[in-house]
């Protein structure tokens, strides 16, 4: 159950509002847009009598049932579209924001010869594996502690906000200068890994897992969420099918479902999606058409010699022509790149 | 094995060439291109002496191996794209033909009204289901031979040629006025029927089936081309995934390779994609972004009585946004609509 | 809405009383089990007023509202397991049925050894392909109306009941000879044809697709029973999956749902799920455990040499050692082979 | 690139042996059989001269490329089946072994009570989850270190050996009484987890995830025995597909491909594979029947009142049915229950 504020009330009248429900044994979340504030009840509220509490309470301008399992990320529970600012970067309903870098940070050279082709064709953010998620224990694992270091040089040097992949708990420490961290599709299940990043008061950029429904993505985000962290970007990187020609399938539909249901910003991973460079153009070009909010798009200086996923990285050439066909588009989608 | 034959050859020359072949036990397809000829063997070709065969023949431009085990619609035999025309619509790579209509026909009124209003709003074919493959007996399954006549009454009345599923064999003689032949999504693997579409000397309209991969979409290709007939239309309509927040999944990755690996054009079917009325729109601007050569889509003057999938069919008006919405994009993408 | 009736009525009450609904504009299906019949309204039933019924007509023993979409298929309307029998064989509770022979007829002599071979061994009925639906155009396409020639011979020389694939409806006559006829999995949806075969009257063997629902496959089944035929076999053999270890991979837990939900017999065919010759006795094995009512093995005189299928065929030796082994088992399932 | 040893030989030969090919710059996993030890080269070998090897060292029986990627976990360099052994219990070729408990640990009363009533049925081992992975964050998230504290007494009591999952690796020191450590499905790509279980010194329980291949498995397999443990259990729960009767498919087959690929044993958890309690039995009888180490099933005292998972949950008496039909099938398989 959800009751949207009118508007202008105080902190402490909505605070008090919200503490009138826990002292029922409700949890609550509190929920901030741009003109009115939700407050949202979690728990068995069938014995709650909603009409009654609006007629009454004076502060509630109208109340929704939530029949959705997921409540902060639900659009009813806040029905304009989240926008998150990282630096003088924004993801939301006006951008098309595009995140680019290599798959695994492999030298300080690498990362910010990378970092500085890719702010000029018009990257906002910039991406760089440190820990890396391989299916093999005998695959490059990534540089660790060390790649962290080289990325904080890179965005030092442009001034990029940057992006990179946590695996564990303990690494949380490490990420202090990381201005988004990132759970990979294969941790998307892992909740304690989503409760620590629900609190370390930094954006968190959510991968899709490569089987999970979308509903379990926006489960996952409610996890982040309802340990107090607001600022979570959903971004779909293709799911396991039977067809064999692409590494996943891009479920471009899932964007179209994720904006319905949910206020979160929603990116595309194309890279990921199909594996297969040349596919990276025309999979970006039809993310913007279907409503994405922006990108995440694998880059490297030298392709072909890529510690890891040189098959489905651009070089920065490619990379700077693609952006310039998206600045071409973007504004028949009202967006600004 | 193809051999891309020299330009200018006489029909008396290639087909000497080819007999050459067909006496040594091999079958033959003969493709022309809008500049040259390639004469495909079927067969074993492991003793074929192809450099010899285009050092001394004198005919020959060029040869391949063709590894893959479709042939006749591989790129490699026929590497310009196959351009289909219709009446006056053209499918292929420099327009993005919209196709469109209702599920079933239900009455001559309902099918001319469409048919008008969708003439209007840009669409270059008119479809309507007389015959439906229902998953339940006691679905309407369409009203047969009376609904092809009214198909053609609204062609008549319209000028725009017609599209409507063939589901068994004995049905050719009722087809004679359709002007392109459907194979449904179930019926894509339904070898004889392919054979029998192959020799109707129509262009047909291949569906994907819900869970055939790509390869297997191109060998059903293969099937009608064999048969001898050059003139088919690769369709994408979603495939059956784990998903259940959409009707199906679309594929829109399947769009880049089918045009990567076959000549044949490629369009989307939205409708069935999704199965979501409001997922129609963004689904059609990015099949227009990926490289989709048309659409196919579900129209319906009054969605919420249609006999068949209303849930998914856009009213009129919601098409003559779309086509709008198409229209100042498709010059971006090089398309005439 | 099906009504269980009193046992003993005559033929002429139990019409009457259908008849009744029929004038209201119903269909009905009438289904005779081991003591009742049963009486199932197809249409909206939600004016029909059923205690009433059951209170006033007399002949009613108890009834029951059906809300899937399957209705003469359903356990609800048919409470005791379907046994259908063909000559000798019988395929239902209390026994475990082996089909088997070559996934193709080759000739009649190999048609003939195969037969006679697992009849030895214990199978009950030999299958053959004739009409072969093969993804590939090149592939061997069958031996058509001479292989079921061979198919009846082999019939003759051993008394075995003989199964085999009919691809499109204007083959039926070809088919007088055969005992059961086979949908293949591609054919499952192809609704003209399953029409057409319940009008055969002949037992059916429905194949379930390769990514087709359990309950798609049931829809199927009533397709073959609305048009008349009331012995149906349903089929197990693998669905497509992301795993390619596997041919496909075999839902063993949908012959549980199967036989749950329905009163019709359920085999599996463990040769075309895993498309491995060494899976197939374990396959059997945990076939005969779970609760199936026989199985469709593939089995050839020279698996090395077959012209189709060859590395999932058991060679005769192989068959009989695994008929060795589900004779062991068969007894702790109250299962006789 | 795997050795296999001449049997007898002293460890410091082996070290030695083991050693010179370190230097060379290679890993090595040394693998302990029951006559033969093998040592396996981990990197690029393409230019070792293996025929060489095993014609000089004096030391080596035969040697064999490993052409996949799983090298650890591989029958060809562990030919006999590994068989791991927790108190009395045994998982391995001779034996089939019931692992049964609660899903969630409630109460001391709940836990000691379940134990020994599966005891006595005839489990060998006792599971029962402390922490509980739920895909929304206000799901019951289990009894944490107190459920630990339970599931002790249960094994104090009963003498039965405990199995519990581990969420993360913090949790570690917690896990000390417990005999072996469950890895979940959504953990299975858990990387860090993996590496980290590798170093417990205990037995691992590694759940496939919910869409993982076969491949993957094995992979993350090797993770935990390239971390220095080789007591690695695999177990198939189930897989992901568009099939919605069943919670998940269970891969039966995927047991007979684990069991030729690896040495490792492979149980069956058919709770989580059907998710229905009537389910469980069939298919425990068919992981019998087709080859499977054993189960993990889960019971509790009252289903109906479980705070997790009671709808597939077998009660005391089905579990104890359950266990009287295995016993009955067990000697057919040569295993002993």
């Amino acid at each position: 159950m959800v009751f949207i504020l009118k508007s202008g009330l105080s902190e402490a009248t909505i605070k008090a509002f919200s503490e009138s429900f826990e002292r029922q044994g409700f949890s609550t979340i509190i929920s901030k847009g741009t003109e009115h504030t939700a407050v949202c009840l979690i728990g068995n509220t069938a014995s709650v009598d909603m009409d009654k509490i609006v007629a009454t309470s004076g502060v509630v301008e109208y109340a929704r049932r939530v029949t959705e399992q997921y409540k902060a990320v639900n659009r009813t529970v806040h029905p304009d579209d989240t926008i998150i600012k990282v630096g003088e970067a924004e993801i939301g309903p006006d951008t098309f924001t595009v995140i680019s870098g290599p798959c695994s940070i492999e030298s300080e050279e690498q990362i910010v010869e990378v970092a500085k082709s890719v702010k000029a064709s018009g990257a906002k953010l910039l991406r760089g594996g440190a820990f890396k998620p391989r299916s093999s224990p005998y695959s490059f694992q990534g540089l660790g502690e060390d790649g962290l270091r080289m990325l904080s040089t890179a965005k030092k040097e442009t001034g990029l906000p940057i992006v990179s992949e946590i695996m564990n708990q303990t690494q949380a420490p490490l990420f202090e200068d990381v201005d988004i961290v990132q759970i990979g599709a294969r941790n998307m299940q892992n909740f304690d890994l989503l409760k620590e990043v629900g609190q370390m008061g930094k954006p968190v950029l959510l991968k899709r897992g490569l089987s999970n429904t979308i509903e379990e993505l926006l489960m996952s985000a409610e996890y982040i969420m309802s340990s107090g962290n607001s600022r979570v970007i959903l971004c779909e990187r293709g799911i396991r099918t039977f067809e064999t020609m692409t590494r996943n399938t891009l479920d471009i539909s899932s964007v179209i479902v994720l904006k319905q249901k949910s206020h979160l910003p929603v990116i595309v991973d194309p890279s990921h999606a199909s594996g297969i460079r040349s596919f990276v153009a025309p999979l970006s070009k039809a993310s913007l058409a279907v409503g994405a909010d922006g990108l995440m798009v694998e880059t490297h200086n030298d392709p072909a010699k890529a510690l890891c996923d040189g098959a489905q990285s651009l070089d920065l050439k490619q990379f700077d022509e693609l952006m310039k066909e998206l600045k071409r588009r973007a504004p028949l989608e009202n967006r600004k790149i």
